[in-house]
C-alpha cells in the first residue's frame, strides 16, 4: 500500500495537521474478531504532506489483518513517518469496549530525537 | 478584498481577541466540491484590529475559491498577519468528514520570532 | 448463518428486548468500501428469544457483502422475525456520514397484521 | 428476601413513583461473569409504598445469582408487584457492552388488565 | 406559611406555567439527614397566577422538615392546588442519591376531574 | 411596532416555520431589573409569513419594558397572531434563574377553536 | 438536475429513510449572503428510492442560489416528491443563527390526503 | 457607579475568586442593537474582595452603553482593578454570534508586572 | 465537629485523593437564605487520611450557619489542613446563580510553603 | 491472581498505553456493601505489555474484598507494577456517590525515581 504525499505549501513554518478516522478496523489476533478504533493522526509536515485519500486506502488495508493494539499503532507511526518524514508526528489509537475494558495507545516520534540519537 | 482595522483601545496591554465563524466555505480543488469548516482566529493584536464585518467578507470571498485544507489555512494567516500586524496569531481550521476522516490544521505566528530570523 | 434462540422465560407477558449493535460493517456495492453503522433490534418475543451471542455471529457475516442501507435492514428484520417469530419486531440502522449525508433506515413487522393480511 | 412496604400516604390518588438503580449486579450464567446494569423501576402504588432501603437489598442479593437479562427483569416485575400490589408496574433494565452490544428488556404489568384477564 | 397569588392576565384562555426549583430541601425523616430535590411546578392557572417570590418562601419552609418523598410532593401539590385554584397542575420531585439509587415521584391533578369525581 | 409579513410561498400546504430567539429582554416590573429569556415561536401560516428582520425589532421594543413572564408571552401572541392571522401559534418563552427558580410560559392559539367559540 | 432513483427492494412494506445533510447551502434574496442550514429528509418509499449521490448534487444546485428558507423547504418536498411519488415524505431545514434568530421550517406530503382532495 | 468592596478574609494566603455573568448586555456602536455576552472575572484578592451585589449593577450600568467588545472588556478590567487593588485580574467575555462570527475577549492583569514596569 | 482521620495506608508515596460534594449548604449573611455549592477537596496525604462519613457531617455543620463564599472556602481549608495535616490541600467552592452571577472559590495549601515561610 | 504480559513490540520507544475499567467492584469493608468504581490504568511499558484478558480476571478479583478506596488504588498499581516492571504507571479509580459525596484516587509511579531514590 502506497502512501502518496504533496508538497507541503509552507515547508518553512511548523504548523499542524490532525486527522482523525473513525473508522478503523483491524482484526484481534485471539478470537478473530474485528476491532472498531478511531484513529487520531497528528504531525508537523517538514517538505511533503500525507494525501488524505491514499491516508483512507492505508488505512483500510489493516481490515482483516491480524495485530495487536499496541503493534498497529505503532506501526501505523512507522510508515507514515517512512511516508512523509515529518518534523514531527502522533498516533493515538482509542478502542471500543472489550471485556468491559476500552483501551487507548499513543506513539509519538520526533525528527530531533532521532538525529540526536 | 480588503481587511479593514480600527485603532487597537488599548495598545500597551497585551490581550487576546478569539473570532470563531463556524460558516466557512471553500472548494476542494480535486472534486470541484464545497468544503465546510470552522475557522477560529486568535490573535494578540498590536497596533490595530481586525474588524469584524470585513473578515466576515474575506472569509466569503474563499467560497467558490479551489485549495486544499493545509493551503487556504496558511493563506488566512498570512493575509490576516499581513492586514493587522499582530503581536501573535493562530489560525486553526476545522473540516467536516470527507471519506470518513475529518481534518484539523493549527498555524502559528509570532511577531518576536520573525524579528529574531 | 444459523441465529439460536432460547425459550422465552415470559411467553404469556408481552415485554421488550431491545439489542444495540454500534459496531455493524457492511460493503457499498457501488464504491466496494465499508460502511459503518449502529443496529437498534427491538422486538417482543413470543415463544423463543434471540440468544445474543449467535445474533453477534449473524452481524459479523454482513461484514463483507456488498448490499445498500435499505436491503441490509429489510434483510435483518426478515431473517430474524424468520428465527424467532415474535410477535413485532423493529429494526433500525444509522449510518455514519458519506458523501457529507447521514442516513437512517427504519422498518417494522407485527405478527397481527401478518394475519390479517 | 423481604421488600419492606409503607403505607401509601395518598391511596386514593394516582401518582407516578421512580427509583433508579445505576448499580445492578448479576452473574452471565454462561460466563460466570458479572453483568452490570442499571434498573428502572416506575410505579402507581395503590394502598403500600416499596421502602427504599429493602428495595437497595432486595437488588443486592442478584449480585452473585446467574441469571438472563430477560429472565431477571421478568423475576424483579414479579417480586416486587407481589410486595406491594401497585396499579401498575414498570421495571426496565439496560445492561453494559458485551460483545460489541448493550441490551434493554423493558417489562409492564397493570392491575386492570390481570382482572380483566 | 402564605402562597400569595396574582390575577391571571389571560384567564380565558388555557396555557401553561412552569417553575423549576433546582434548590429544594428537606430532612429524611428516618436518618435526619438532609435530602436535596429538584421541584418542577407545572400548571394551567385559572383565576390567580401563583407568585414566585412567594414559591421561593413556601419551598424554604421544608427546609428542615422531616418527611419522604412521597408525603412531600403530594403536600406540595395539595398546597399549591388550594392556594391557586388552577385548572390543572403537575409536581414532579426528583432526588439525589441515596444508597446508590435516585428516585423520581410526580403527581397530577386535574379541576374537572374534581368535579366529576 | 409594525410587524411586517410576506406571502405565504405555500398558502394551501399547512406547514410549520419556528423562530427561536435567546436573547431576548424585558424588565421586572417590581425589581426593575432586565429579565432574560429565550422566545421560541411556532406557527402554521395562513396567507403570511412573518417576516424575520421586522420581528427581530419588535422584540427589541420589550428591552426596556416593565411586564411580568406570564403577560408578554401571551401578548406576544396577540401582537403575532393579528399580525398574520395564522392558522396556528404557540409561543414559549424560558427565562434565567431569579431566587433560584427558572420559569417556562406556553401559550397557543389555533384558529379553528376561535371560529367555533 | 436530475434525481435518480432505485426500485425499492421492499416495495410492499411501509418503511422509513431518513437522510440528514449537515451542509445545506443557499443564499439569502435579500443581503445576498449564504444562509447555511442542516436538510433532514424522511419518507416512505413506494415503488422507487432516491439515489443518495444524486441527491446530495440535487442539494449542491442550490448553493448559488437566493431563496427564503420557507420557499426553498417547499420546493425541496415538491421536487423530491415529483422524483420518487413516495407514500409519505417530511422535509425539515435548520437554519444557523442570523440576527440572533435562528429558524426551522418543516413541511409534510401524504400521498393518501393528495388522493382524497 | 460605584463598586464595593470587603476586607478579604484571608489577605495573606492567595487565591482565586471567579464571579461569571452569563447575562451581560451592552450595545454596538455602529448598529445600535445590544450585544449579549457572558463576562467571566477572575481575580486573587489583595486587601479587599469585590461586593457580588455592587458588580451586578456595576454590569448593569452597560446595558445601554455603545461600546466595542475589545473596548469594553478592557475597561472592565481597568475598573475592577481600581475598585479592589488585586494581586491579579482576568477578563474574559464571550460574545453571542453577529453575522455567523462570534468573539472571545480575553484581558489580563497583574499587580507585580505592574510595580517591575 | 470533630473530623475523623485514619492511617495512610501508603505514606511514603504522594498521590491525590479527591472528595466532591454536591450538596453543600451554608446561609447567606446578608439575606438568611441558603446558599447551594459543591465543595471540591483535593489532597496529598502524609501520615493520615480523612474518613468519608466524619467529612460528610463536619460539611453538614455549615447547613444554618451566615458566613460568605470567601470565608466558609477558606476556613474548610483550614479546618482540614488542622485535621489531617497533609503535604498539600486544594479547595474548590462552586456555587448556584444568585442575581444572575454565579461564583467559584478555589484555595491551596502546601506544607513545604509553610515551612519555607 | 497472575497478571499475565507479553512482550512489547516496541521496546525502544516510549509509548503510552491506557485502559479504561468502568466496571470494577470491591466492597466496603465497613458497611460490607459493594462499591462501584472505573479504573483507568495508563503505563509506558518497558520490556512487557499487560495482556487484557487477565488484566480483566486481575480486577474481577476485588469483587468481594474488603478494602478502602485507598488502599485499593495503592495496591493495583503495585500489584501491576510488579507484574509488567514499566517505565511509569498511574491509577485512578473514580468511586460512585456513597454518603452524598464521591471520590477520586490517583496514584503515579516512574521507574527513573525509584533508582534515584
Amino acid at each position: 500500500m502506497t502512501i502518496e504525499t504533496f508538497p507541503n505549501p509552507e515547508p518553512t513554518r511548523p504548523y499542524t495537521i490532525t486527522h482523525v478516522n473513525p473508522e478503523f478496523n483491524s482484526v484481534c489476533p485471539k478470537t478473530g474478531l474485528p476491532d472498531f478504533g478511531t484513529i487520531t493522526l497528528r504531525y508537523i509536515p517538514a517538505d511533503t504532506c500525507i494525501e488524505l485519500k491514499s491516508l483512507k486506502y492505508y488505512y483500510l488495508a489493516f481490515r482483516n489483518e491480524g495485530i495487536f493494539y499496541e503493534a498497529v499503532t505503532n506501526k501505523i507511526l512507522d510508515d507514515l513517518v517512512a511516508a512523509c518524514n515529518p518534523k514531527e508526528m502522533h498516533v493515538k489509537s482509542e478502542w471500543s469496549t472489550r471485556g468491559g475494558i476500552h483501551s487507548i495507545i499513543e506513539v509519538s516520534w520526533r525528527a530531533d530525537e532521532q538525529k540526536s540519537a
